[in-house]
């Protein structure tokens, strides 16, 4: 797979992505996680770039055929990818796939990381009416989150929970943020605050509900979340990973609700 | 040229890019705007992704080369690249150049421009101490800046002024802001506001120095800016281009500081 050197998702990061996993069996049969939710929110983020519907059948033909293609057992990103075109040479826009296998890193960092909070330099209300910020899109220009991670690495840290400039906690820098709270679970909310709306919470979510337990979302500072009762941070490789500290500071560890969060996100049985 | 699909340049706008005007004469030889600057602020960025020292003798030959083979009289903008990597084979960081011709839009839009403020949704402060969020670095993740022209297109306007949370007017899309005043010459402070460091204005700034006008960077409003006696946004490709209109309100107009700008900025003799 090559893209020209041209092409506006490389020059500007002009375009959309979206993640899931692919887990493959020893006998090299695949199955897809939560696909279908997944191609909505991709469908979602082109759309908040001005692109046009993207045709499903294509994309489904092209996700069926990768998987039947990937054979190598264990887990693996299968990336999604589209960009608004070429910027030499007008054209269409442009789509492909790739799958990337699970690193050992993230594999790791399933056992618990510590965090450290980054300012993401915006209010929590700074993406209302403004859909020029492409709140809520999953766009290619991640390099802030990137450099976030660098960061938070260079400090000892796995990980980050960027925060508003008001010190709310909004989001990790490539998942979302769950909190366990003696009343139910809590999230952070979308919409103004830019927040992506997270599969993996709302998946958790909906069987937390069916199971009876409460959820729902609230924005809150550092110190409240300390005092919590379990913090974690989901995403759809990395799955359910427990917070073990933040900027230093031990979080609460709830070690069934660890199991409860990763068997509703189906991550164990 | 082409990039790998897992280029993190591609997939995370994880990577920077500095961009100068290259002039072709008739008979196919070429200038270049200020390359040493460009490719200092290009060092400064790669840095700010923590990527390595570029080797700058390199970087002169391939330009050289470049330089030698394009043969395409007229103005066009010389993009320098640099990429972290790829995720799924990883390997050292890439470079690359392209000439793009310059667009017709952007040459029509050199005879003066409507604008939008929008707000880019951080504080005039967010990015002191907070070097993860990129602030001056010319990164690859422009996706915001894109949507904005496209909102601003979407308006029947040309271009966008972004705006802080106070209200603050920040810089272009793809450019610097000039605004002038009763005392000189006014740009917008980079720092703390995250603003890229603009080489045209720069050099503007310098050469009205020299011509014994003032200069000076500070904060301003729109509606200060709407009762000045001109304003401009300044970029290395489309030059000095009077701002007609802000938000719909006449702009003031200086057609003779129009010219001086442009002389200094080496856009008119």
């Amino acid at each position: 797979m090559v893209c020209h050197g041209d092409d506006l998702g490389l020059l500007r990061g002009d375009g959309v992505f979206d993640t899931t996993r692919i887990v493959t069996a020893q006998d090299g049969t695949s199955r897809i996680d939560h696909l279908e939710e997944h191609l909505s929110r991709f469908a979602r983020s082109i759309s908040g770039v001005d692109g046009p519907s993207p045709d499903m059948d294509s994309w489904n033909h092209l996700i069926e055929d990768a998987a039947r293609s990937w054979r190598i057992p264990g887990e693996a990103a299968l990336k999604l990818v589209y960009t608004t075109g070429r910027e030499v040479v007008p054209g269409p826009p442009r789509g492909f796939l790739i799958i990337v296998p699970l690193s050992e890193t993230h594999k790791e960092e399933r056992e618990g990381i510590d965090v450290l909070c980054l300012s993401r330099g915006v209010t929590s209300e700074s993406f209302a009416d403004a859909p020029w910020l492409l709140g809520g899109v999953k766009t290619l220009s991640y390099a802030v989150n990137v450099a976030a991670l660098r960061h938070a690495k260079s400090q000892g840290a796995d990980d980050v929970i960027f925060t508003s400039t008001e010190g709310y906690l909004l989001e990790g820098a490539t998942s979302g943020l769950v909190v366990e709270a003696a009343d139910g679970l809590w999230t952070t909310p979308t919409g103004a605050t830019g927040i992506l709306s997270s599969i993996t919470v709302n998946t958790v979510f909906e069987a937390a509900d069916d199971d009876g337990v409460e959820t729902s979302t609230r924005l809150m500072k550092r110190d409240e979340v300390l005092r919590s009762q379990g913090v974690w941070l989901l995403s759809s490789i990395r799955g359910v990973v427990p917070i073990l500290s933040i900027d230093g500071r031990p979080a609460p560890q709830d070690d069934e609700m660890t199991h409860r969060l990763r068997v509703w996100a189906g991550f164990e049985e």
